[in-house]
């Protein structure tokens, strides 16, 4: 049985001593990290939150702390007093590594089992184990760190939101599923048996609610939820930084948006971000970069050949650009003497996004290599190398299909190369970029119909509302996003708060009256009683965490999470429940066989 | 069609204008709180967050911004630019009221219909009205104080708890349904059909586990839900501001928790709470309160009179003294001329706590009137008003049962009478104790067996746990309420962390080693790994802002609060859902027909 603290109180952290201490009087708590008896002293290096402290038992020191001391293993948790002296050979590695603590009594305040992890940094253990033994897992030292970013970088971002005149405003949680939903979570409720509450995806129509209501400025730090297949770096619930203005255009929200980015990367990371961020065109980034998250870390942008081989004979390029589509291509440095073999690979690769086949140019010193150039004239390849600026040891890869297809396979592509030629390996860079002037609706095949790629509530820019109706897809949206290193950090827009210009969109996109109140009835009568001009941004916290702790698993950054398949492996959640609470419910089970 | 921003930008808010702005150029935006038209003036009191501001236009000023001006109706939103200049009247009663804005431009941001509640404090309209209309409720200047406060006191506990050390953890809500979580809000799992995860009812086990996982000190303000039958001031998604310390006695945790309250109380409402804050063992808060919540505004104690009456005539008090129980008594001050039919009605009132009846005596100052007078001597008469220090126009009421039903319904009685007093109608002041030494456990006469009286992680008293298994009733928890007028603010305790003394607990309660582990296996499991010695507590946050704005009504706190059926009049949560989506969750609606 442990001994009780008996009213010891500590008296500092482990991790926080230092030759300004020695001399002192000092109750230290924590666990054992490791016990060495060499002899007649025995050695306990002790480790809390703050880090770790070397405590030192000695016959002649108390003997019956010395044997007691003894008696301790890994990860017994226990407390200790003593004087701080200064260490003959001091470790240079560790902070505290100038002092020790002289042990004069020891408490053992709970034995510890040999633990089923390793409690170190840079731990290789399979994750179903780190999961089930998350509590073990999250004493390891690099687990700590993280946490107190996460609370840090928490910290600062209320404190600059209060600053700046932000409310911190809860919504709720237990809402209305939407009857596009399917990702909803939902709830059954107990007073209405068969009808079900959903959690949100996102506080958006709450947020605006709340400018409705006059608040001004809010924001909120919540959980969200997304019931959809997990791919890597999603979690069913994660958390959002989410903000709504009122009174404000994108300028309004981008500047302060930037002053917070600022303040959250130099206090909690120490880095520098230079302001303004750069800003890019939706537009210029898909042609350039292929992506509406470019990774600006790096070059290999895609270059439009289509000029130079419009007239080629060789078909593929010529029929890509007669159809309409484009001949596009990237060059990847140092890569002329890339194997066959590899670049089958390649090829393989941009089949995955729907390219038909990747062609390719190796600028060799002493030969131009090329599968395609017996079909090109001498001028013509000439002109590819031209054009994309091609040097000596350069490899030039080409994609030919309709513009969608091409630019999403080289985006890829360069991204996969970035990766193999470990062009970010030892990179700590941050290069953010506003993607701005995203085209609001984009044209379902499917469905016959337009649809928003943000929300039916995303103002459009103001130069194209007069093509709202008549030419819906070349509108573009006053949205923007903010991509760090080709991640999306965060994104918002500004909200429509005029009624004949919300119902116009609503037109566009398809909706009658009815099925648009059906929907989104709420807000639209709230929008019948004077909503000021409002916009916002939310940031993935999760992931903003993820750099900031500089961590590529988003697992890491959440106290509890779940599994590939939502499961937590530690409390075993989901989990039965009883048939008589389902029937209060109003449900039963129907499992499926398959 | 609403004008729109255009680039425009507020420069101050309505509200902030004083004197010293006098001479400024202001661009001010809200909404109209009322126009006039006095011929050749229009006045506009215009509405933001931060109050409001007299805009007054005319011909002579800008004749374009005048005709406009005279267009606005309550609530439309609207943009002025102008001079701020001296009022001519000043209006007392409002913060600007010496100064007023000379509007000249206007725009229209939106037009708003009449408005179906007013916008004025102080309302007293149907409650479904409010909140189907909550977006207008909320931008009532009382409702918008109440959140500016709530956001500040949400700031305040986070940068004392950050300054002292904690860290801010969030813990899952997708979480794993305990057997005994009745009235845990479930949620259908996709990936596994027919299993549930369980929404949190409070982050007990987690914020345990965090203490094993060595984070030392944890915090967390977050949402807890409860399925139970909504009482008044009961919602189904509440917060909670939720701490766990490691390495702590009781001492530690009200130390913190007394500066804690004070920091609060002082920033938010001005209010000085003097420390230490008066501590009351439970058993005096019964016997003196017939209350573990007691209200220390005001006296009329609970008097035991059993030892006056033990010998008496009157049948009633005799058999009680004799039975086990006694009989107890509160005095009412100024009360002895009450008439009979209110006290038929207290009878009828204590009745409702289980008590027979209700025996009185009224201190006249010509006579004792008292109908068991007659069964009583003189001697014990005086010796009843003696022992409860009765005075002339004091009314003695009197119950005699089993303890239980005596404290119960006599601490009920006393709340009754300081209403019909109206002793706290003016009362602002801030009556603080700690109730402490509850019992551990209580006996569940209907099962037959002991049960936590806050739940079996609850340590008990270092000196009563000699009589964990030979009599626990006897035994006291190292459990702590933090009480403020009558209503627990908040409470917690220190915890096992011993799996010896958690065991023996097990057992009182009537666990088998099985039941045990299934229920609590994983918190088991990680006990086994060196728990650190620990406690915490746990703030009802709505109530406490109830406190600190002023108001008896918890949807007063909460943006979009539940109505009493759990129902949210605005967006009509809870919903249909679609039987597909249904069915890929594995379940289907089976209601009963009742």
């Amino acid at each position: 049985m442990g001994e009780s603290l008996n009213g010891l109180k500590r008296t500092i952290m482990c991790g926080e001593l230092r030759e300004s201490n020695v001399g002192q009087k000092c109750v230290v708590m924590g666990w054992v990290q490791r016990k060495r008896n060499l002899g007649g002293l025995v050695f306990v290096d002790l480790r809390d939150r703050e880090g770790i402290l070397q405590v030192v038992f000695g016959e002649e020191i108390n003997k019956e702390a010395f044997e007691k001391a003894d008696l301790v293993k890994p990860e017994y948790c226990i407390a200790v007093e003593g004087q701080l002296v200064r260490r003959q050979s001091p470790n240079e590695n560790l902070p505290t590594g100038m002092v020790e603590l002289k042990g004069e009594s020891i408490k053992i305040l709970s034995e510890s089992e040999t633990p089923p992890i390793y409690i170190k940094e840079d731990l290789d253990t399979d994750e179903m184990v780190r999961l089930k033994y998350r509590y073990l897992d999250l004493r390891r030292p690099d687990m700590q760190k993280i946490f107190i970013t996460r609370h840090k970088t928490a910290k600062v971002v209320r404190n600059f939101l209060d600053e700046n005149g932000f409310l911190e405003l809860e919504t709720p949680m237990l809402t209305k599923s939407t009857p596009e939903g399917a990702r909803d979570y939902i709830v059954p409720s107990r007073n209405y048996p068969g009808m079900f509450y959903a959690l949100p995806q996102s506080p958006q129509l709450f947020k605006q609610l709340l400018m409705v209501s006059g608040f001004d400025k809010y924001f909120q730090i919540t959980k969200c939820f997304r019931d959809e297949d997990l791919r890597a770096n999603r979690q069913p619930e994660f958390t959002q930084i989410d903000m709504e203005l009122s009174f404000v255009d994108m300028e309004d929200v981008i500047e302060l948006n930037e002053k917070l980015i600022q303040k959250v990367f130099k206090e909690v990371a120490n880095v520098d971000v230079k302001l303004p961020i750069q800003r890019m065109p939706y537009k210029e980034a898909m042609n350039k970069y292929g992506s509406d998250k470019p990774d600006l870390r790096f070059g290999m942008e895609i270059n439009d050949l289509s000029d130079v081989v419009r007239n080629c004979d060789f078909k593929v390029f010529k029929d890509a650009v007669e159809n309409g589509g484009s001949v596009r291509a990237i060059k990847v440095p140092n890569s002329a003497g890339m194997g066959r073999k590899q670049i089958d690979k390649l090829t393989e690769f941009v089949k995955t996004y729907k390219a038909k086949g990747l062609a390719w140019i190796a600028y060799k010193e002493d030969e131009i290599k090329s599968p395609i150039a017996k079909f090109l004239k001498e001028e013509e390849i000439q002109g590819i190398i031209d054009k994309i600026n091609a040097e000596v040891g350069d490899l030039i890869l080409i994609v030919a299909d309709k513009d969608s297809v091409v630019l999403q396979s080289l985006g890829a592509l360069r991204l996969e190369m970035a990766n193999k030629l470990e062009l970010l390996k030892d990179n700590s860079e941050f290069r953010f970029v506003w993607v701005t002037e995203f085209p609001l609706v984009s044209y379902n095949e499917e469905e016959e119909r337009y649809q928003a790629e943000h929300h039916p509530f995303t103002m459009p820019m103001e130069e194209d509302i007069p093509y709202l109706e008549s030419d819906p897809g070349r509108v573009r949206a006053e949205a923007y996003d903010i991509v760090l290193n080709g991640e999306e950090l965060g994104g918002g827009s500004i909200r429509i708060h005029d009624t004949t210009l919300q119902e116009k969109m609503f037109r566009v996109l398809g909706f009658t009256k009815e099925s648009a109140w059906e929907r989104f009835g709420f807000l639209l009568d709230a929008f019948k009683f004077g909503p000021p001009p409002h916009g916002g941004l939310a940031y993935g916290f999760d992931r903003m965490i993820m750099f900031l702790a500089g961590t590529e698993n988003i697992k890491d950054v959440i106290t509890f999470p779940k599994n590939q398949n939502a499961f937590c492996p530690l409390t075993e959640a989901p989990n039965v429940v009883d048939d008589k609470q389902l029937g209060e419910l109003g449900i039963e089970k129907k499992i499926n066989e398959k």
